[in-house]
């Protein structure tokens, strides 16, 4: 199998914004993260701007993270050298006035703050095209929201998919989502140029306490799955014009082995904000529990065969065309989508 | 040094049949173990019937022994495909009647069942043209039996080797084994087309405590070591009509530097069985241990210095037989033994 | 950036004497050490000759570390082999007079013994040229002193470098070594076939309380920072006709990742040597912690990244010229040294 083809080894876009960490997790200190395996250093200025950096003095290659700010810039702990948040080196204490290290820069990201996060454009080559998208509903005031970030042992495709995929849940998250005899529902698949959704006609609502709450009155829910590039894992439900709920899991690639998710759910519920919490949530946990022991699960079997096996068939809706979005988008890949929108019924 | 002249990285053939487990090892939850590097799943239908499968869903690489028994069939835990123990996938449940995915079999590996344990055939791709042989004796009223299991972190080679070396019992096991001043004696090496044996003529009984056992009477011993393709290395003791002992040890290769060896000591002495129990086991297992410790001393050092070392004088009867035996069994040599039969004396 | 280029992966000088380790470590049992990649055992005979084998039995390359001393021979604890000190093999046990293993040797290394330590000439292929040099002002009787070990995790070169590096005490180690306003200093460089050394002139006495210990008159130190092929990296400090200081660090390199430090403090000053113990060694002892800790960093960094970025100005002194020297000597660079003896100025 070609290595383009697995999900454990697909492309990622560096032309976009990847969230870091929450705007908070920054402090005066210095702060060391990886994101798609680059090693960056984080650092907020007296006044209050925010820079990324390699994390990688190119003096002598000791990490910038274990210096301090120093006004606008970052000083590297063991020589003293100081750089601006553009990576351009300013100080080079022992020479004085001298300038011979002007040439000596540090891989400088664009950086934003935004909906409480830090967003890091991970092409340090050429300038961002766009601003980072940030949580859709953030801003429409009707809506409550709560927050939560979480590691998988797994690649970003792979997570993607798991966050994206329904047959799954009748298995692995047998009981807690559905439960009983399996029924058929109508898919729609529709493909746009940065983005893949998949729209399920005539679900019913979730069985258990999860659909109790998110569908009070039973029913049939509106339910879209939805990839955004280059990292957005979308679930959306609705029932009729007043019960609405989006999750956005905004997904990190550390490496190839570890994808962090950050996730706001957004929701205008006939129950109250606190029922959400005291039962969405710890259910949440549970099943976000059992996505991360498969995918860890499948991600050690790829390891220890040394390669992947992928089987899709056309229940598999999304996963492939994640991994043929990212293809593209990342010039990986220049043919387009295979299958345009596209109905089918499957058994859930 | 040619790779193919090393203990360490010595062929193993494929087409031949290994001791996976004991029968009672393999419950009603499937069963995750290794041979051959190969990551296999068993299984025990509701009918009774134990097969082997490669242990990775052909759909998303999710390992199959997280899954479940599904009457004759294992069931993956991530989206509840099924497969028969010939490795067909029976059912993808979303895709209700549809059948899409015949085409994603996982390999399947012949299995059987013999005197308690279960044995697989590691050549997935032809069927075996043999049964196990089981352990010699086994079926033998007169005899008692003792087992037990043990992993060695070294090559299989090496490890057959040790068990069936003679001079090494004069300094690794000094005290337990044999003692005191090196003593000649005659060895007589028999090349076999799938085997190679050494018998020792002259030797006196083993010293100590061992040596009383097994030969009461003292006297000289007939000893022969043998190893039997594809891994059975075997130590036999005899004195007079009566005292016989036979030490089988079949050597499961888990992957080049694991080696799990699955021994039944079967005997008929004139002391009964609990003498044995309570003496001379708990001097094997002390045996064992120093062995344990040599071996991954050696693998250790092959590691370190990136390659193994090996200096074979005539002393050392049998470990480059095996090495040759398992080349030629494997198509890795086609040479035919180099020494055929062969008589020498050597001092332990 | 090339590979030769890079501190980490800068070539060792073979030909040459390391220390492997202090007289007394050495006892009855053999010693297992590690000087550059090669596992060595050492072991001293009974008529008290020391010899440096290759830590690998040539029969089945068991450690000879885990054997015994016998007479003037190590014993393997395999199969009873005996090599001399020379590495010839001149017993095989099982073979009686046979002598079937004479060109089973080891590998074996020139030993001396030197001011209480063990050097050993890490060429097994050539007679050594020379005899180890030792710690100078050893023999000098009115000098006291003091010894140390520590383990760098980190290349050779980075940590000679350290070492001798001035700018970075102003930083990485403020308030223990030096602390206020930079000042500038004028440096000599001077490049010799074996060595390079930085004089530094005009430079204030060090800061805080070990300059109080060094020069407790105060006024101006003479400095010198050198390094001697193939790893002596020694700080010299001398104030006046009588106080004189003298840190020789003999850098035996493990491998790539590790570097031994053996280090003597050789001293003449108006305080005793029980104020240097008390005080001066703590001080010395949370200077060599941090810079412990920067060089783990570096190194941690290097390895994250793939690659070393270096990116050295005109005060870099040491490090880039005890590179290119060793790069000489070890024949990876036949180029003269780039820089003859050069002047400047530099600020600490």
């Amino acid at each position: 199998m070609a290595k383009t083809a697995s999900f454990k080894n697909a492309p990622w876009m560096r032309d976009a914004w990847y969230i870091a960490c929450e705007e908070k997790a920054l402090k005066k200190k210095p702060l060391a993260l990886t994101l798609l395996e680059e090693p960056l250093v984080l650092f907020r200025s007296s006044s209050g701007k925010v820079a990324a950096l390699e994390d990688r003095c190119p003096h002598r290659s000791v990490p910038l993270s274990k210096g301090r700010v120093c006004g606008e810039n970052i000083q590297c702990a063991y020589h003293g050298w100081q750089f601006g948040g553009d990576g351009v080196c300013r100080l080079v204490p022992a020479l004085g006035d001298k300038m011979e290290a002007q040439k000596a820069r540090a891989r400088a990201y664009p950086v934003r703050e935004k909906h409480g996060f830090l967003w890091v454009y991970m092409d340090a080559e050429k300038p961002p095209a766009s601003e980072p998208v940030g949580f859709p509903l953030r801003e429409v005031k009707s809506y409550q929201f709560f927050r939560y970030e979480m590691d998988f042992d797994a690649g970003m495709v792979a997570t993607a998919e798991n966050i994206l995929d329904v047959p799954h849940t009748s298995f692995l998250h047998k009981g807690l989502f559905r439960s009983g005899k399996l029924k058929p529902i109508d898919v729609e698949i529709r493909n746009h140029a940065d983005r893949v959704e998949a729209e399920f006609f005539g679900e019913p609502r979730p069985k258990g306490i999860v659909g109790s709450i998110l569908a009070p009155g039973g029913g049939v829910v509106r339910h879209v799955d939805r990839f955004i590039l280059p990292s957005l894992a979308q679930v959306e439900y609705a029932l009729g014009p007043y019960s609405h709920l989006m999750i956005s899991n905004y997904l990190s690639p550390i490496n190839r082995d570890v994808t962090r998710m950050f996730s706001e759910i957004g929701f205008r519920l006939p129950v109250g904000g606190g029922a959400v919490k005291r039962i969405v949530m710890p259910l949440a946990k549970r099943i976000a529990d059992q996505d991360y022991d498969i995918l860890a699960a499948q991600q050690e079997t790829i390891e220890k065969f040394g390669e992947e096996r992928l089987f899709s068939t056309s229940a598999d809706v999304l996963g492939p065309r994640i991994l043929q979005l990212l293809k593209r988008a990342s010039k990986a890949d220049s043919k387009p989508l295979r299958r345009t929108n596209q109905k089918l019924t499957m058994y859930v």
